[in-house]
């Protein structure tokens, strides 16, 4: 009797913390969920946690698309999701994307970054970038909705209350550290456990990474002109958790900026504007939907700002619940709290 | 037969690290080693993984004041080290001190940042700040050594060849990852295994952290005149090993520092250029003497390096071994390949 | 308006865990939260994670003695626990120990193992071994509530329905490894990241580890004869979770006991029973109040049981609650799925 | 002009382990280096902190058949490693296999466990199965060396001084718990990070793993009648290490069994015996060669030992050059201490 959602994609870590997170939602009845990798077997065969809490056999991608739903989650891979979602868009179903396929406004920008033609470029003007504390108007208007990446969402929090102030955030670097499961569960040497245990490795840095492009995209809407970003992310040896150091040059001081997201965020339950004696942690915030934020002095003026998130919840999953409860008009924070 | 050597405050981490290294030294042999809190008890009792390396009874520090030996390496806290260093200098034995106590040319500074007077402020212009592979002329004629951080060290081997090259070097940010052995062997809630556990926290950021001083200094030198760095800390939850990512403006792109620096470690061995497709990784030197260094192109201009040590080897007793071997006139490499 | 619960000592592990756990029980409302060390700060200040989830000014314990609640848990050490308990029994209030003051019958065999007189060995009668799924009836019954510890919980749900089956249960070993918040958050040597990380060290093993007690106490009552286990604990680089390996003689086949299990649990929502197929694992009941089960056929007849819970949830404060909810009426899940 | 040796397999965790080790050894020169997957590669391109360290072109299997060494060690899987090293063996070079293919004297035992045909089962009459400390004489005269597995050694070398003195050994269970690199750096499931981190898992247990028919073979011949023990491996978020608990019922106390080892090993530098209040860790052991072990006393009787190696060194590639030093007359330690 509640609302009835579908989760494709259910076989990855996003997909079984969704599940997880929407089984305990008190007014959600997971309709479906399916895999290609594991169609026909039941989710506790594949996560043998999800015993007596939720199960289901997963459908396969064809029999999903045949399934009836009021929203549809996608933790598919991108390209590859929106190829899925399209049919249920054309049907009129609301869905929340948790990959990049619609974070984009620019068809050609996607295109450059992905590396593959998007498949129904027109449907990216009517998609709604679903950062939840940023954009909570158009989220409950939008019929699709674009998740957030994890990186994205720990740097762009802390830094748009600031453009939307007005206040100059200029020379952006982010150094962000995050946990494995970021990578996801498809097996690769650098997700192996002997590799990355004991180890702390950069990859993608400069101005190579994906979350770049829709980085930029949000910062440049919010300061009215181009924005670039240096982002150098590093694998950390911990399963869950992302932490993200920012450093910026602006005309306001460390305090300042404190003082502006804490008015922004007044009434946001899950923003923690912290301090620099108090400031964020991973452990703070695993296996929550929060993001912590401080923000620090560094030499001649720059300003050092530092956020935490739990990349599978408020960078993933839990984000997409909240949106759900955004989008549907159910309390922010439902089957949030744990 | 070999040289003899003493080590106090054998039992922190460095400490138990560079008695194992020069245990298999095969031109020293150990005099003696110390300790405050052991004093009475053999090595393998504090350190059972010891037996049959190396085990000896630890001597107080005031039976270690009487004690023989031709070079004397201190692994004692700050303040603590020089008091105990200082009797074995009046008696012309060198010594190689891990603390900071003579690494700042500057009695004031060492007492701001301290927060204590330097015993003996006069001894300060004869100590070397010896990072091997930039001061081995000075260290060769030395006979205080202060063996330098583990950060600076890190961030250091990446910008002095830069400096020194005449390149500009501005606007330093330096972002580092540092295992826990790093915090030491006292007991603290930061380094409490729940805690640190699948955890990061930075801590110290901005202008806060002692290592500032010592990286100002070398900076300052190199450029010939005033630097200031804005540097971040951050604990990573591994044993050993440490990572800066560093950020700067220069007149050269990455490529070009690159060029740079191989060009300036041509024949030192325990540096080892890579490329931004090979770039330095924590797993990559634990355990060793190495320190892999990496150059990267940021937005705008911005140039990214990136270094890794051991905190415990090149960060610490390895380096001080190496500034041993260097002292006294044995090959660089010796006791350090494994 | 919800039954109005107090915790003294919060500040351990197991005293957070079961303030986040309550913070979210609908049916509960949190009167007062005490500790020693931290009194008069609140538990946001002392763990950072619990702002905006559940905070409060942490009292006395002198100030706790005084504060009023229809049900008061223990999370202090033993010894301590039974002391600060007393005055809330004397005035009939129910109360839940944590600690182990309550779980012995015989206050010598008490005195002998932790090494202090019982201050109050006549309420041991009345107190119950709060086992959820085997005392279910006796909980709702007692005001004295004595929660079982970590390890014999582990050990204990798999092997008493076989014996109260009757089935032969002879020459026990149970080989068992724990994650380090079982240590608590104590400083000590062996709880500090550097000395566990990496590591895997056994400890009082044979017949020495106080859980010894408390685990020969209820076998041999279900026995009906005296029963001494072999008893090895481990030390396991994990911050959360307990695996029992453990070894037995029987007259039924490793597919007989796992039937026997599995009746026995076939409406106990916390206890699944496994196939040896789909062993227990910590990582599938972390972070939850499931105990796993599953039995598997070992050489020359012997059979091999294979348990995990989180020693946080399931041995100890999720056990907690859910005895609360057993001795209080309330649905036995409540604010236990998540 | 030291000895010339090839390694078969090189880019295994143990083939990077032993060409680390061998690149230290005074009296070796490594001939070759060959790898399936990566021939043509240099190794320093497979495993980046080899560089400055060994570095060479790794060989296609067909190459490396032709190359000329004087011992050739292979690293590879079973099956896979007989079928390499027969042309070697038939030439009349020494050969030391890591693998499985010739530690069985029976192949209709290799048949059963390892579900292939061995290639030349007449060869396994010839070889020794290599655990240093129990078959030094033999492996000085074998010229077919087959090193023992990680698992076996931790085992054997605990229980075979007792057996050897005639002291009664009955109904063993080994419990057993290993890094991760003892998988292998194959990809999988259970290697992979987020499923391995913060869980520990049995597996294979009861009578279901390999290394039971090796471990069987050796023991029923110390004991002179057929023996079958209960293994049951545990795997453990840390990459290198291994610590198995064994229980077993003898006609000696645990005090007794200790001073059996101590005497027997008395002359061994690499197996040290502990005390129980001293036990053996995983930590005590990393990266060296030693086998560490300790007796204790568990309920009714029963003894409880206790053994800890490195898998990779001991276990593994340590426990090969060991041999490598017996069979060419080398000081047995040589290589070996670091």
């Amino acid at each position: 009797m509640g609302l009835k959602i579908g989760i494709l994609g259910a076989t990855s870590y996003t997909g079984v913390e969704l599940s997880r997170l929407l089984a305990f939602h008190p007014h959600v009845e997971i309709a479906f969920i399916s895999s290609q990798t594991y169609a026909g077997k039941r989710l506790a065969e594949v996560f043998p946690e999800m015993k007596n809490i939720f199960d289901a056999v997963l459908l396969s991608p064809e029999d999903a698309s045949q399934a009836s739903a009021q929203c549809v989650f996608s933790c598919l891979p991108h390209a590859v999701s929106a190829q899925h979602l399209v049919p249920f868009i054309d049907k009129g179903i609301k869905i929340i994307d948790l990959s990049a396929d619609f974070r984009l406004s620019d068809a050609g920008v996607y295109e450059k970054w992905y590396d593959t033609k998007h498949p129904r470029p027109e449907l990216l003007s009517k998609a709604v970038y679903a950062l939840s504390e940023i954009k909570r108007n158009e989220i409950q208007k939008a019929s699709i909705i674009a998740n957030p990446g994890c990186y994205p969402t720990s740097i762009l929090l802390p830094l748009l209350p600031l453009l939307k102030n007005g206040a100059e955030v200029e020379g952006i670097v982010a150094d962000s550290k995050s946990g494995v499961s970021g990578a996801g569960r498809t097996l690769k040497l650098t997700s192996h456990f002997v590799e990355a245990n004991e180890n702390l490795s950069p990859y993608s840095i400069g101005r190579k990474h994906r979350h770049i492009a829709e980085i930029d995209q949000e910062l440049s809407i919010a300061a009215k002109k181009p924005v670039e970003i240096t982002f150098c992310p590093h694998l950390v040896p911990i399963s869950r958790g992302m932490l993200s150091t920012i450093y910026f040059r602006s005309n306001k001081n460390a305090q300042e900026c404190a003082k502006i997201a804490e008015e922004f965020y007044a009434n946001d339950p899950f923003v923690r504007v912290r301090t620099s004696s108090d400031l964020p942690t991973i452990r703070g915030v695993a296996y929550t939907n929060f993001c912590d934020i401080a923000f620090t002095q560094g030499a001649n003026g720059l300003i050092i700002a530092v956020s935490a998130i739990d990349n599978l919840v408020k960078g993933a999953s839990g984000q997409a619940l909240q949106n759900m409860n955004i989008s549907f008009g159910f309390e922010e924070q439902t089957g949030l709290l744990r």
